[in-house]
């Protein structure tokens, strides 16, 4: 490959999927390593993400870029005239899509996860606190088609990521996390992004993560209890 | 003023000092208004970071952007071609520096403010935790002059105003947080860069901020005790 890309990824992680989506909107062929980091950490991980130990990590021209956001402002960067622009062009306007993208993934992304994850009080206060949080992050999209205004971007696909598993990790262990009621301008725009397709052909099959959390639902809440804090 | 540059910020901030420091570099001017936070939130922070209610906050002819590093990375962009560089201007390089600059803020900087404010075994953990995440930072600057190679850039600026910070706090506490000992690679650049003025001429007054820390010692430890869990 001339670009000699790679992604060190998993296709279980909405984590990873994000980098994958920023490649494919920027029409950039890459290699795609799909790790099983369930219970390990493989030896390229080790390698090239030594100070986090995480997917996803990019490889380009052999060099290691970690952390998603950090990478999808590199692509953004280094692919900057193919594709759609993943960050807005006005600073201003970039400073906003940035704030949002750091505020969800400090904020919402664990606790929409852990909240499938966990029972009893404490699933009661992370859903408190899911349920908050998310209510924030919908104040950056009312009255706009997307968060960055009439085109896709960064803050899009890794929201769109993290609702996808959600909803069906939320289906598969019966816990109501986000839904219409609770969330109605994201869910709105969650169901006009899926129809208009731009996203969804990028996400994994419905199905096979739907039997993946059905499979490995008390390996997964028994993992996440062990990282991320007790039930 | 015609740029309409205000900063929300207070003397006694890490985190507004960036910020300060930043826009100095750049030579951009600047109304800076210095909000007493320590026990309250000023309206104008409740008004233009509703989100966080935390300073600093950037207005730019009245749009508010909030977080220290979304900050500089604003200034950077919108006044690109005055002052020195914030982010190197190579995508991989910027891509490290911002790595560096999450790295600090999401694993070194609140442990290394906390082991002055805590006691007992809470304060053993966190000097544990802070001296760990710190050598791992000081890899990226092992053989280098500055974090971001020859020049001063975002990384430097970030951590010199925690660790000028720290510094002068652990004096006061009596407490070695950190050290020549511990960290040879940050203590020699933290020497070099004070030698060579440049960042140095834009902190507050050590004995003043000796002086803040000595009188309100106390309440500065139960407030960050309240703030970020018990002792």
């Amino acid at each position: 490959m001339d670009e000699e890309v790679k992604l060190l990824g998993s296709w279980l992680s909405p984590m990873s999927r994000r980098v994958e989506v920023g490649l494919k909107l920027k029409g950039v062929s890459f290699e795609f390593s799909d790790l099983d980091v369930f219970f390990s950490k493989p030896p390229e991980l080790l390698q090239y993400n030594p100070v986090h130990k995480k997917i996803p990590v990019l490889i380009h021209h052999g060099k290691p870029i970690a952390e998603s956001l950090i990478i999808l402002e590199y692509i953004d960067e280094t692919w900057a005239d193919s594709g759609i622009r993943l960050l807005p062009k006005d600073p201003y306007e970039r400073a906003m899509a940035r704030f949002w993208a750091k505020f969800f993934d400090d904020k919402c992304s664990l606790p929409l996860w852990m909240s499938c994850w966990t029972e009893g009080d404490k699933q009661q206060q992370i859903l408190a606190e899911s349920k908050l949080n998310l209510t924030t992050m919908e104040g950056a999209l009312k009255g706009k088609k997307f968060f960055g205004g009439d085109e896709i971007g960064i803050v899009d696909i890794i929201v769109f990521c993290s609702v996808y598993w959600a909803e069906i990790a939320q289906e598969v262990v019966g816990v109501n996390v986000i839904n219409e009621e609770k969330h109605p301008v994201l869910c709105k725009w969650m169901k006009e992004t899926v129809d208009s397709n731009v996203l969804k052909d990028y996400m994994p099959p419905r199905e096979k993560l739907f039997c993946h959390f059905q499979t490995y639902k008390d390996a997964i809440a028994a993992l996440m209890t062990a990282r991320f804090g007790s039930n």
